[in-house]
């Protein structure tokens, strides 16, 4: 065991710092000063440990650690560097300063690999400034075009690219990355459930990434005075929509065991005391690792819907995301699980029910990632903690998969 | 039948001009510009109808019609006249309007009542501008002191009296009203619910006022990622809240058929698509006409919102409000129906589900309320409407009841 968890810690702490909020958590949005700041630093460290630093036309940064074929394709290890706003130390930046462990020891061991080894810290992953999240990703492989990019807007309507610009990056460096330049795509996150803290397992070797749905319903009734309305002359959206509520915990453990459905926005009108609510709109989010588990859930959810519409109560079902389920590599868990077992760290399969940058990569490159135990299963909040020995644990396998990877031949 | 269609319409549009908000419907807030509007034009008709008027130290209208008997307590028709925001020209208006025609039917008919008559106009029942309610009633009848009201202030902080003087009132007039003054009262109001317009019958005799208490519901759990949370694993603060609501109508109907239970207010917090809520507080409306139901209504609830206080889950249940119910004048309610049959005009006994300022009087004094359907069972909106031919039916039942009741020789 190498890693060393004293400097994983102290990354981890000081990348932190980095924050629009001091003592309300970290808000570090993309191309902020806080981005600036926190991209010197993980440069600084990236070049500290023999990396050759290079940014792309998104600013995405790559630390490069060349092998002995020059020009074959790259092990890339990382995560993102950007945060939501008053969220935690650890996500994202937990996966991108173990990409830096992992140089740290390729440069402690003096080992050459085969393959170069690449530490990425990839932009925007949440989303919080220009929306839809898994931008860096997203870009690097192609799913949106420059010209996209070029029209791209915060919410006070500057141009991202300006916003780079402001921050000294340069939107016209090459933005794609042809995936034949990627062998493999590496990321430890913090699991940000509590799954791994409750089994007390210190790695999650994932399996998948959950599909998702998000729908938005809208319940619409009639209004009426909560005196002078009989219950039997009612058009109560808010008693429908309770119904349904009520009931989606049930459609979900019925499902599937990966299958979990969420209300977690909603709204009533007029939302006064004495009135009786005539709309009500909520969202329903819907989430498996198995897309057959998926769309039947959907269809339920949609089906129970269906039976509130009547006596005078309307409803309306917009579905406003889908995202298929998505395996890891195969190959690549089985040697994080070969080298866990190696390291004698005691580790189980687990399920993402987030979406993450893996996830990108999956559709053009072997991909794989491993989670740590988030205390008490929290995340994107400023009480969001992972022990540094457990991250300790997941450089050191990733480490060992890296060096398996790259053919490094040294050790 | 003497009452005039035509003239108490043309009284209700004309009051619905004097609006701070025109073309969206009727907002009369007291004390204000439109106040003075239409309190002028109200004491222009009572003096056209050979009233004398007189204003109390609250501002409220007297409109008097001395009896034979000298100093014999009054009987007072009428409402109030102020509004709730973007509220409909009916609410209190037409109460206030057909206590004008009973005045110019007994000038018509030229009638010298042996106990005097007094149409009144109250100030502040909506409690729009100082919160709370029937002010002009509770004032008039003592519920509150000299002391007390000149200690009210609005939204803004201005106290109540300045707010007086600035429409030329004078606050330091009596205030308190002997009850021994005071032989009945009675109320002509619309009904704001549904039940005589689905019955199509014109006249409701309202037996009694619901008694109501008002809860506010805090349901605690813990938030958490909706895609990294298992379903067992939940504490989920909505789906507990959601079942509360889905109940309480099964709590109602099976309670009694007068007993409403309503939840009209509902905040979830954190509020994000993709996060457990930890927090929703919500409102309980609860009514009934027997004071017995709705004692074991709100016992059910309270009981019921205990059961969701486990497995994690925090409930806490506040009282905020508590009326008891208030039965009307059982010989008034006879005078009421027989003047109906008399006159053939159909009629109902009815409950009134919302407080009005015969709640107030029913302590002090004989009170009896009588109900008008509202279009489409709406109020407190701009499309808020009552049929003029149902107000003058209304209107003749009156003049009939206050005949008897200020023992008028003539006719």
């Amino acid at each position: 065991m190498f890693a060393n968890e004293q400097r994983i810690k102290k990354h981890i702490e000081n990348l932190s710092q980095f924050t629009k909020t001091p003592g309300a958590g970290v808000t570090r949005l993309t191309y902020s000063e806080e981005d600036l700041q926190a991209r010197n630093y993980i440069k600084d460290k990236m070049i500290a440990y023999g990396l050759t630093v290079t940014e792309d036309g998104f600013g995405n940064i790559f630390g490069k650690l060349d092998g002995v074929y020059s020009g074959a394709p790259s092990v890339l290890v990382g995560s993102h560097f950007d945060s939501v706003p008053n969220g935690g130390a650890y996500d994202g930046t937990a996966g991108v300063v173990v990409g830096l462990e992992v140089a740290a020891l390729f440069q402690e061991h003096q080992i050459t690999p085969t393959y170069p080894l690449e530490v990425i810290a990839l932009i925007e992953e949440e989303g919080t400034r220009y929306g839809g999240g898994l931008m860096g990703s997203r870009g690097m492989t192609g799913l949106f075009s420059r010209e996209e990019f070029e029209s791209f807007t915060d919410a006070n309507g500057q141009l991202a690219t300006d916003a780079m610009k402001e921050i000294g990056l340069d939107p016209s460096k090459v933005q794609y990355r042809d995936p034949e330049t990627i062998k493999a795509f590496l990321e430890l996150h913090i699991e940000q459930g509590p799954i791994l803290e409750d089994k007390a397992i210190p790695i999650g070797i994932v399996e998948s990434i959950v599909g998702l749905a998000q729908l938005e319903v809208t319940v619409k009734g009639r209004a009426g005075h909560a005196g002078t309305t009989p219950m039997n002359q009612r058009k109560d959206a808010l008693v429908s929509a309770a119904k349904i509520i009520a009931t989606l915990p049930e459609i979900a453990v019925l499902e599937s065991e990966d299958t979990v459905i969420t209300t977690g926005r909603l709204q009533v009108f007029p939302n006064g005391a004495n009135v009786i609510p005539d709309q009500v709109v909520f969202t329903i989010d819907i989430r498996s690792t198995d897309e057959k588990h998926l769309f039947q859930a959907i269809e339920e959810v949609k089906a129970l819907i269906e039976t509130k519409n009547e006596n005078g109560i309307t409803t309306f079902v917009e579905q406003n995301l889908y995202i298929e389920p998505k395996a890891l590599n195969k190959e690549i868990r089985s040697i994080f699980k070969q080298k866990s077992e190696e390291l004698g760290i005691p580790h189980c399969s687990i399920h993402s029910g987030a979406g993450h940058d893996a996830m990108v990569f999956a559709d053009v490159t072997a991909s794989g990632m491993l989670f740590v135990p988030s205390l008490n299963g929290l995340s994107h909040c400023p009480e969001e903690y992972s022990d540094a020995g457990d991250l300790a644990k997941g450089a050191n396998i990733l480490f060992e998969a890296i060096k398996q990877l790259t053919e490094s031949k040294i050790m």
